[in-house]
């Protein structure tokens, strides 16, 4: 569909969140995009390096008011916007032959009635989630993002639950009630808002849990883990907020059913993922660390099965605004676009 | 006029911010403070303890709103606001016979149109500034202090900056003009307020310069320069930002003159501060840090002469919430009662 | 057995470590404290306050080689070292008269077999360590401390899981396999030795598993909760590093037994809790935070219980150089000499 | 001499440190690279992928002992060695016709005394220094490096602080007498040297100020800067330490000639630099901070004149690891091979 000399026209919606920026880092170096258009309501007319001056010399756009966009002269349309704005213009744009990539939850949910609940909004268009849009985890629904024209980029914490236990719930090899994850985030998956709880005096030098009581990861996770299972998952999750910027660590607990014990675990997660560009199955007694996949779309996953008992846990890293988000998205767009699903994503983790 | 089972009567304006918790830290543990009253119009109702979590078990007050904290009972008041209300309120207190400590600015400055120019306030009691305030730096007014029913709390830069090069000028040592204070601070100083700039993702890893173009604590620390040096100095200060919560370093830089090259400068500082409690002029050749005074109330200098040349060097490091604010408003309390200057502020730095 | 005006002459053996100088930093502030001799054969002659700048002014004291401490003449002697030390030096002390606290693992296992199996190191004092030593949990061992000679202060996740637990176990209340400890410790626990792995530049911005394979304190929980169980606990254990110095948080996964559905696990705490100075059962609700004890000695628990099933989460704070190191062990020392167990450990945690 | 389809072999000597691990990261993304060795002697048949986790699937190389890396057929060496080291080898490579760039002090200064004095080392090839070498500032030699077998890759500090000051000593427009640098650098700059002093729990919350008697960049920026002013200047540098991983941040002060007060100093920077595709003069009344240039090559200026008064501060910042070290080192080789001078270095600032 995009010959080689042929560049994708990208258009940004929301973009002076987290994963706005991470988008345009991401795309400025993209060989094959072509930044169109930008839109943030609060910040029309500033340049977009004035307020984010890392892209000073790479980006020259500006925010532009989404009436001012031209957006339906786009080939994809990206929304780094808060949850119930990208249900709103989906439809037009789509209409318009845009495809559209949602970073918020819009199209993450397929059960209405928890959409409600979790995000206190009516759906706008439950015929587009229902009939076209696709959860864009690659590694699991490749074949249906190739064809895609709308995708719900999965949240981040889903995605490393999820490719986490993908390969044992793909073999029916764990009991599917009391699965335990440990999650540990870096704090910009708390965006870019202003907020008290999110200043550095207050979360620069302490760890500490938080919705406990219920996060809208939560309901994700379990929709797509029963959707691989094939019936419902009984599933603990407590998100921790850690004292560094980016990253993700999710620690999971598992217990391996009696007919299961004699599984070579390392061996199914290295087939599982062995033709996957962007997941490492760290060799058996690696332990991962959230530096080794900072600022890059790795996600790396080890295991550990103390004593050769039946608890198996799943060690998990990403950085949360590239696998985790921005990188996600891109990696969903070259797919829907034919090219080489790593163009533009092939950037090394920086360490130190 | 306290005798030791008499305990201080003390109310606190305004403690949701950073200089309210550290005096409220620091007067749950003093041995002769009752504290009687904290206010805030905003979480009128709010257990301290229940917004500062530190505080369970130790501080059982709520915060009550201004009007009912029936603050004219106390011996003592702190304001720990915004600047603008201590000024609207001390005249009030003071006739009632309570004493009063502001750490905002409204009576640091004696000069009424640089007051004016940089806190875009007009002042409602210059005559109480005139006549009653002190400016509380313990180590260059003490006398003063011990009489003073109202007392303007220093800021932290100019703490560092004052006290770094008392010695020098109270002598006549250094070249007045081209004084330079490069100054670092973490980020508490900033505040409790919400602003995205603030924010751990965006202070997080990152050290910047901020108010290069004017820093209200310039014309502070030029006044009370210029009061101990008997003529005007000139200043340039540039205020810095680091990834740490508490914290401030000071590098000054002067030129020593020419009639003073054969100074023991070493010497002059240790005579000068050997009766200080809270000051510690380092030994020859050592360098301060942070940490060193982590959570306490001293303050260390270090000096330096590169190759015995005509600049000196004066490296001076505090916490900028206690000597810098808290703590020294506490030293200014005891002196004004008679108490140990040191009665509640002897806590050791942490470290690590 | 200690009048008010006698103080305790105390020695510790080992001090340049982080547990050493957090041993000074309380000790030299403690009313009932006489430092004695501290002891360091690597930095013989040097002044604590040159290694810890923050001691500057505040202990005067040189490190000596432990031939010269006359630590016989103590009433106390602390361990600061490495494990294996303590138990080649306990007898003569405690034969002398000498209490003895070891901040490491010498006297924490009652069980000969996996002490050696962990330690690398044959036991050089069993009949001390079956008859005379007591492990220095106060919470749970109270009235045995105050009779010992000698203690096994708890290690740090130790005391975090076992405290979080024993409530439950003491009353059977829940499934004794399958717990889970997902326990996570600032980088200061790691100790004061040179190693790349704990460089800043290494551990200052990233989260990582760790001795998931087996980590030393993993025994020493299962030993005492089995204690207290009076049965064996099939226990997981993983720790992870934090990029922050102090500071220790475990979240705990426990099944509650179909017949204790009932219980009000919220009640059940603080009723366990209710007499202790240095717990804190914070409300149903309520999330702890690191932040909310750093350099305190108290330990603060919350409970949640997703949707009221059949999974109890405790999650647990402490720091863990004070309660789970330093301030636990001097909570042990004023228990042995009958002073108010809070004495010197009664500071307010620093925050922000 | 490199057609586009001829890729260049590369060899590293000492790739376990920071710069060596950057080097890696930069040239297995670099178009026109191909990696041939890297020695070891501490870790020889180490896969690097083993040591550096964030280069697994993106380097396959193993380690191997200088001896065995045919070092001989590399077209370029870069030594990220400690200092010494290159000038020992690099004779016989460049006989061997292999372009040499070292990344330590080796080839930095000319003049022999003071390196000897400042490194403690006789200087084992004088004649190359002298003949050979040249001071890869890109920015200030371009067109020697362009010709250049030999390359001492210049200090972090003197990379800022030379390119700060270079347009001003160009034309002569200030006093070279009472020059000051208050340099910050990230812990990284630091190296991967187990030292306690660069512990996480250390270095982590503090600030500090080090090598203030005699830092070993000073001479070298001293030379430097004198080579451009064409006369000796009198430089006051202070370097300081920052709680952060990667980043330096420099700032300089200078007095304007009487004689300059009238120059447009922005838009003297900005035509100075206006080619430069590393150096981005920032607008009139902006601060650089070190996030904006983070994993990246780029270097940011600023100017500050208060009060249009005779000082005139210049602010820098730089990635120490980038810029300051193994991405200046490629921008030298890019200009060595006839490369685009940005090619592989034309990455974004990772913010936040």
């Amino acid at each position: 569909m995009t010959a080689s000399h042929q560049k994708i026209k990208v258009g940004i919606v929301g973009g002076t969140g987290y994963t706005g920026v991470e988008l345009l880092r991401i795309l400025s170096q993209h060989p094959h995009v072509d930044l169109h258009a930008i839109t943030s309501r609060s910040e029309e007319g500033v340049a977009v390096a004035d307020m984010f001056p890392s892209l000073r010399g790479r980006v020259d756009l500006r925010f532009v008011t989404p009436d001012n966009a031209s957006l339906s002269d786009c080939d994809v349309v990206f929304f780094a916007t808060p949850h119930g704005v990208a249900m709103s213009q989906a439809r037009e744009l789509i209409d318009a032959g845009v495809k559209v990539i949602d970073l918020a939850a819009d199209f993450r949910l397929q059960d209405l009635d928890t959409f409600e609940k979790w995000y206190k909004l009516p759906h706008s268009c439950p015929d587009l989630l229902k009939n076209d849009s696709v959860y864009g985890l690659v590694e699991i629904n490749r074949d249906k993002i190739k064809q895609a024209k709308l995708i719900g980029n999965p949240g981040c914490y889903p995605t490393t639950v999820i490719l986490g236990l993908a390969p044992l719930l793909e073999k029916g090899l764990i009991e599917l009630d009391g699965i335990i994850a440990d999650c540990k985030s870096g704090v910009s998956g708390a965006g870019r808002g202003a907020s008290v709880a999110n200043l550095f005096s207050e979360a620069g030098d302490s760890f500490k849990a938080y919705g406990v009581s219920g996060h809208r990861h939560h309901p994700e996770i379990s929709e797509h883990l029963a959707a691989i299972a094939g019936e419902p998952v009984g599933l603990t999750f407590v998100p921790h907020l850690v004292p560094m910027i980016r990253g993700m660590f999710s620690t999971i607990y598992v217990r391996i059913k009696p007919e299961a014990r004699d599984t070579d675990f390392q061996a199914l997660y290295e087939a599982r993922y062995s033709d996957e560009r962007f997941i490492d199955v760290m060799p058996a007694g690696s332990l991962p660390e959230t530096r080794a996949v900072r600022a890059s779309n790795d996600l790396r996953i080890a295991l550990s099965r103390p004593g050769d008992g039946d608890t198996l846990i799943i060690l998990v890293v990403q950085d949360n605004l590239v696998k985790g988000a921005a990188g996600q998205a891109v990696q969903n767009m070259n797919l829907m676009f034919g090219l080489s699903e790593s163009a533009g994503l092939d950037f090394v983790a920086v360490l130190p």
